[in-house]
């Protein structure tokens, strides 16, 4: 399926397979969109530098390689009719080279690069009009700009951070002390009510669809996705102007694909946005069961230039993370599993990586029940069940 | 995870993988089997006649040999923690001598043996008291045994048979002309009023679960499943019997996994089983978007002994098949796609077949509806909307 920028529409009419996805990155994502992708009646080549990565083994075929490999990313682009990411590291040049020679990248190479670089997305962003934490940028450390600025404060590091790493949270003048060594940027702390997020998706003719603005509570030390609860718990009047403002962003951006919109709501019912994903995101992980279609099919549908499917949730949902517990490394062992499949509409992922280390994504478990509370107390159940330790105690 | 046979409960601790599942045949059955197995932390080997299978195009590993090669089963069960079919044309004799020597093999050979054998299969309900319709062996073609019998009789082959292949209506003396040649069973033909499917689930200690009774629609020229409803259009006390007479009918065969039963409702409101699929069920599809959890995650859970998952239906569904058009063979052409998908609730599931044929199941459709006989019209317009041709016009 390449890329239809003609006018004349294309014929509905797919020899198989429908489509060649290359997918730069084989993590989890990458994984949960190749299981959609192969119902869908599309094949997939996954590049990752890792060997057997979880996306290759559901593939069938990866080209092992950093996704900073020009070779590389050339020939998956090359191989395929239309490549896409489940991660932001990726050299946008090298993409828009390829992009400028014909092969199909979506979300456009363009709307990564602005997504990589944090100071350039918020940028972007206020120049839309969307609200987000007031900003400046901080080239490098200056404990003068920062005071200027005011405490408290966070500094982003523009470029390389993820769930939570590149990020400092500083209180007062003496957290100057735990700056990030690189160009960043500082914003206003935001002490907010609840995080929100909103998964987008928006297709190759600009049409749109949202799924349920959704609740992450975040893990206090890590700042990584602790609870999600869907719906959030939020008046109609909040759920809809967040609905509206992820719309918008995705819209500035010009962004085609899922895109995962995350949001304050601030104490005095102010929504802000915090930062976007150009992809599929961990807080739409429970659209898999709990929505008519998933955020991977959605993400595939966008890209392909399908039409997008519902959004509508089917029940109420609670999704945890499973994490590599502290002091482990080493061949994974999964405990309690049998205990946590006991418990009703429980439904557990696991993401075939070989290795765990501490706090890192190994799978995650969606609960759904009629009552959100009910959920909730479930996943946390699962939580005190389920643990992912390794072979080797550190 | 090997069989556990002994009294003293395995602790709740799986190093990964969770285990390794061998899978005889890699049709659609096994694609979505393995689907189910990687996302609940397993790996999968399967084994087909035809190379990139398609449950090997997301398992990563095929033996491609035949079902019947003792070689090829035996390498597959000794790979493999437990090993499972779906198919039942597989020679049960060499899977008893591997399960005798050690090697868990769910459902069992001998359920196996039974139900490949439709004679015995008959006489192990009739034996359990179960309903069935009335039935003779007919171990030659025997044209004065039939006029004893009586018609309007069905013929139907005591082995190979599937999906509508291996049966013989014959409404009068006349038709007797269209006689299989081989061993045989002639039963009482029903006229059902409605033709009913239960899928059961059934553990490694007896434990049952039963997925909601659906109604099937079979093709009247090619006997196919033509359209599924869940739930089906039946009274309370009619699901609650045809729920109990099928696990009555998995009891009797001490069977462990998922099974299909299919029933007849006559006009006179009774029930009688039919045939028995000790494996997934086309019936048994819709469950993936319906069900907290689908049958193949379940089959799974029955089979390595986790617990088995909730049965409720989230939402009412209708199903159909993607069958290989008529008159076209080769590299599938899938036409429509972007028109089924443009209607709301509505999941393509396509098989990546290499080759179409006529009749060939290449995919099915499941559609969401909030009222089950609004999915029953999406159902069918998709059935209009979408083919599957081929690059060869026969």
């Amino acid at each position: 399926m390449p890329a239809r920028s003609t006018a004349a529409p294309a014929p509905d009419r797919y020899p198989y397979p429908v489509a060649r996805i290359g997918i730069i990155g084989g993590g989890q994502l990458g994984r949960m969109l190749v299981r959609a992708a192969k119902q869908l009646g599309c094949t997939c080549v996954v590049l990752d530098p890792t060997p057997n990565s979880p996306a290759a083994q559901v593939a069938g075929q990866q080209i092992v390689a950093h996704c900073h490999d020009a070779t590389a990313l050339r020939q998956l682009a090359e191989m395929c009719d239309l490549t896409t990411f489940d991660l932001e590291n990726i050299d946008s040049a090298i993409l828009r080279q390829l992009s400028d020679e014909g092969c199909p990248i979506f979300p456009s190479p363009d709307v990564l690069a602005v997504i990589q670089d944090k100071l350039r997305q918020k940028e972007l962003l206020a120049a839309a009009g969307i609200p987000t934490a007031e900003f400046v940028a901080l080239d490098q450390p200056d404990a003068a700009r920062c005071a200027e600025f005011g405490y408290p404060l966070v500094q982003k590091a523009r470029v390389g951070g993820y769930d939570g790493h590149g990020v400092v949270v500083m209180h007062t003048a003496a957290d100057f002390a735990k700056h990030l060594p690189v160009p960043a940027l500082i914003e206003r702390f935001i002490k907010a009510d609840k995080e929100l997020a909103v998964m987008v998706a928006r297709g190759r003719c600009g049409e749109t669809r949202c799924y349920p603005v959704v609740e992450m509570q975040m893990h206090r030390a890590t700042n990584m996705l602790d609870l999600l609860l869907a719906p959030a718990r939020v008046t109609d009047a909040i759920a809809a102007a967040a609905t509206q403002l992820a719309v918008r962003t995705v819209e500035a951006l010009d962004g085609v694909g899922v895109f995962g919109i995350e949001l304050f709501l601030t104490h005095d019912g102010q929504l802000l946005v915090n930062e976007v994903a150009p992809r599929t995101h961990n807080s739409g992980h429970y659209t898999i069961e709990a929505c008519f279609t998933d955020q991977f099919e959605q993400h595939l549908r966008a890209i392909t230039g399908l039409p997008l499917g519902a959004t509508d949730l089917l029940m109420p949902a609670a999704m945890i993370n499973l994490l590599g517990a502290a002091d482990h490394s080493g061949r994974p062992v999964v405990n309690g599993l049998r205990a946590a499949l006991a418990l009703p509409g429980v439904a557990v992922h696991l993401y075939g990586k070989a290795d765990t280390r501490p706090g890192r994504k190994m799978g995650h478990v969606t609960v759904l029940h009629p009552d959100l509370e009910q959920a909730r107390q479930l996943a946390e159940q699962v939580r005190t069940l389920m643990t992912i330790t390794g072979e080797n105690a550190l």
